[in-house]
C-alpha cells in the first residue's frame, strides 16, 4: 500500500445552490450542506483507500453563515490522517460573492470514513503524508480527535484519553 | 414566553430509504440521513420556539450499522434544552426489520438550531422542561456541550469549560 | 399469522413542505401529497403483514386547503381492515401553524395495499383488530368500500354490493 | 368564455420511469404515478380554463399492473365536463414494450381541479363539448361521479344523489 | 426489419416547469431542459429501434427564449434518420402562454443515439421513411450533419464532407 | 471592466454518479451529464461576468464513453473567449477508475453563455487572456464556432463565415 501526500486526496466540488436545497428564508438547508460535505469528502477517502468507502463519523460542524440561494459553493476535502482502516477528512467550504468575486470561508467540518471491501468489511487502507503546515496541524490534530470520538461513543475512558487529558491540562 | 416539555417538541419522521438515496453498496449514504435529521429536528425546534429557526451546529455524529434500499427508518427528534436562542435537539433513529418487525437502534444525534425573526437575527426562545428520565439526563449533557463546542470553535478557553474538565479530571 | 391492532400499525411522517413540491402559487402539489401518503401508508402495510406490499387503488381523495410553502405537514397513516391479501389504510393530514402551533386536518385519504411475495405473487395477511372509536367505524366501513371500489372497477355488479345499496337506499 | 372540445385540452406527458421512482421490487411507486398524472391533468385543466388551477379532489384509481424501472409511460390526460368553477380531467396511462412495441392499458384516473385567481379564490370556467363515442361517456357519468364526490364528503344527502342512486336502482 | 414512418416514433413529453429545475432569474436551467430532450428524444429512438439506445451526441443547440417557472413546455420528439445503428432525432420545443393559449417555438435540438445489447455493444436498426415535407428536409440535412459531427470529432477531414464541402462552396 | 486569464474563470465539479442519474445500464444518462456541464460553465462565465449568466447555446457535444453508476465524475469548465456580452466556455470531463486511480477523459463540450442584468438584458463582459498552448487554440477557434452557431441559426450566410469557410478551403 503506497502513502499518499494530503494534496494527492484534494477533492473539489463547484456547484450552486439551487432551489430545491433552500430553507424558507431562501438559504442553503443546513442538512444539505452535510450531504454535499459527505460526497466530497467520501470521493477523497476513495481517493486514497482505492476501495469502496463508508460515512463512519461526522465531527462537531458549525453552521457560521447563511448561504442564499444562487450562491456558488465551493467544497474542498483532502484526506488529514488515515489510521488502520479509517480516515479522517478535513472539509472547507467558500462561497463567493458573484458582484466583487470575493470568497468568504463559510464552514469546516471533519468526516470520518471506513474503507470497506464488496462486503462491507473494514479493510486497510495506506498511509498519509501531510506536507503543508495546516496539512501537518491537521494530522497532529487527529489523533486527538480520534481519542474524543471515542470517549464519545463510550468506547474509551476519558482518562485514558491522553492526547485530549493534555489539552485540558496543559492550557491552564 | 411559556415553556414546553420536552415530549411536547416530539417530531416523527417516518420514511423508506429511497432508490435516490443510496450509496454503491446499496446502502443509505451518511449524507442523506444527515439532511433527513436536520429536517425532523428543524421541526422540533420550530414547534419549540414558534420562529423561524436555523442550523447552528451538528455534534459528534457516529453511523454505526448500514441501512439498506428500501429500509424503514424512523428518525425522533426532541429539543433537549434550550439556551438564550438557541435549541439543542437529540435525535434517535431506528430502523425495523420487514420480516421480524423489530427495531434497532441505528444512530443518535445532536443538532443546535437558534431561532431567528424574518431578517436573520437571533430572538430568544422558551425553556424546556424535562419529564422523564432519558430527557434529564440529556438535559444536563446540554450545557457540558454547549462547552464543548465553545472551546472547538475557539470560542472558550478550555480551562475556563468547568463542566467539560469536570468529565476529565474527575473520573480519575 | 398473529392479528395486529390498528394501533400498531400507525405510521407518522412529519416533514416540511420544500420547494421542489410546490406549484405556481407557492403551495404544495396536490400530486406530491399523494406521493408522500403513499409511502406513509405503504409503511403502515408493511408493518402490518411484514411483507413487500404494492398500491392496489387510492379510493376518493379530496384535498380541501392550500398547504402552503415551509409548512409542516404530518401524514399518519394506519391500517383500518385487513381482507385476504389486501389491506385497506386510512391516512389522516394535519398541518399546524408555525405561530400559533394549531393543528389543522388538511385531509383525509384511503389508500389499498396487497401484500406480495418476491416475485409480485398476492400472499395472505392477518387480521386486524380495530380498538377506538373511530378505528370501529373505520373498520366497519371497509367492506361498504370493497364494493364501491368493484363496483366502480366494473367487477361487482351494483345489486349485488349488498352494504354498498343499504346506503341509498336506507337514508331515505 | 368560448368552449372547448374535449380533444382541446388533451396533455401527453410521455417518460421514463427514472431509478428514482421505483419500489423495492423496481416498479414505479404508486405515489410517483400519482403525482404525474397529477401534473399532466393540472395543464389539461389550465388548458381549458387558461387559469391557474388547484388539484380539488381524486376519484378512485386503481393500479392493475406493475410498471418496471426503465419502461416508457405515456400519461394522456383531457377535461371531460366542466362545473361552474371546477373541471373533471380522465386520465389513461399506458405502457409500452419495449421489444414488441406493444401498447397496453395500465391505468385509468379521474381528478377535479378548480381554477383559481392570484388569490386562490374560485373562478367560473367555460363549458367542454364532448365529441367522440368515449368523451361523451365520460361526459354523462362526470355528474354521477361528481354526486358521488359530495356524499363522501358528507356535502350531500346519499338519497339526493339523484343520478347516483339511480345507478343502484335502476340495475335491478 | 420493418421501418418507420418519421411518424411513427413520435414523442411528446408536456409537463410543467418544476421549482427545482430554475435558476436564480426563476427561469428554466438550459441544463434541465438538456435533460428532459435527452430523454424524450431516447424514447423516440428506443420506439424505432426497440433496443436500448444511448445517447451519442447532441448536434449545436440554441436557447432563444427564456421559459419560466411554471410554464408548460411540450418537447417532441421524432427520429429524422437512421443510419447503420445510429439514429438521428429532432427535437422542437414549444411554451404555451396561460392566458392567450398561444404557443411559441422556443428551441429546436437534434441528438444522436445508438442502439445497443444488453452489453452495451452496437446493434443496426431499421430504416426511417420521412413523409411530410419538413420531415423529408430533415432527413436530407441529416448526412450533412453526420459530416459535421465526424469533422468536428476529427474522424473525417474537412475535404472529404462532400455535402458539407458543398454548403460553403455552392452558397456564393 | 478587468480582463481575466482563462485559468481564473476555472470551475472543478467532481461529484458521484448517483442512482437517480442512470439509466436502465445503470450507466449516467446524456442528460445529467448535460445538466451537471452546464452548472459548471455557467459558474466560470459568472466568474468572470461577475453577472448573472444564462446559457444561450451548445456546441456538439459527443459522448464516448459510458459513466457507470457510483463513478467519479471530474467536470472542468474554463472560459475560452468572450465576444461582447457572450461566453464560450470550454468543458473537459474525467472519470477515474476507483482500483487503479486512472483518469480517463470522457468528454469534451463547449457552451455559450451571456451575461445579463437583472431584467434579463445583455450586458458587456470584459475579455479572456488565454495563457497556455490549450488554452490559445481554443481561443482562436472560438471565432470560427461562432461563426459556425450563426450559420446553422440562419444568422449568417455560408459564404460570409470567412474564418469558417477558410478551414474547408485550405485543407486540400
Amino acid at each position: 500500500m503506497t502513502p499518499n501526500t494530503a494534496g494527492a486526496t484534494k477533492t473539489t466540488l463547484t456547484d450552486l445552490v439551487l432551489p430545491s436545497e433552500t430553507n424558507p428564508l431562501n438559504n442553503l438547508f443546513g442538512g444539505e450542506l452535510l450531504a454535499r460535505m459527505d460526497r466530497a469528502a467520501s470521493i477523497s477517502a476513495r481517493r486514497h483507500s482505492r476501495r469502496f468507502v463508508v460515512t463512519a463519523s461526522v465531527n462537531h460542524v458549525a453552521f457560521n453563515r447563511a448561504i442564499p440561494l444562487g450562491s456558488v459553493v465551493t467544497v474542498e476535502a483532502k484526506v488529514s490522517r488515515a489510521f488502520k482502516s479509517s480516515m479522517e477528512v478535513y472539509i472547507d467550504v467558500w462561497t463567493e460573492d458573484r458582484e466583487s468575486g470575493l470568497k468568504t470561508k463559510a464552514n469546516e467540518a471533519i468526516y470520518t470514513f471506513v474503507a470497506v471491501d464488496e462486503t462491507g468489511r473494514p479493510i486497510p487502507v495506506p498511509e498519509i503524508i501531510p506536507e503543508t503546515k495546516i496539512e501537518k496541524l491537521r494530522y497532529e490534530g487527529a489523533l486527538r480527535r480520534k481519542e474524543l470520538s471515542l470517549v464519545l461513543a463510550g468506547k474509551m475512558k476519558p482518562n485514558e484519553a491522553t492526547e485530549l487529558k493534555a489539552l485540558f491540562l496543559n492550557d491552564k
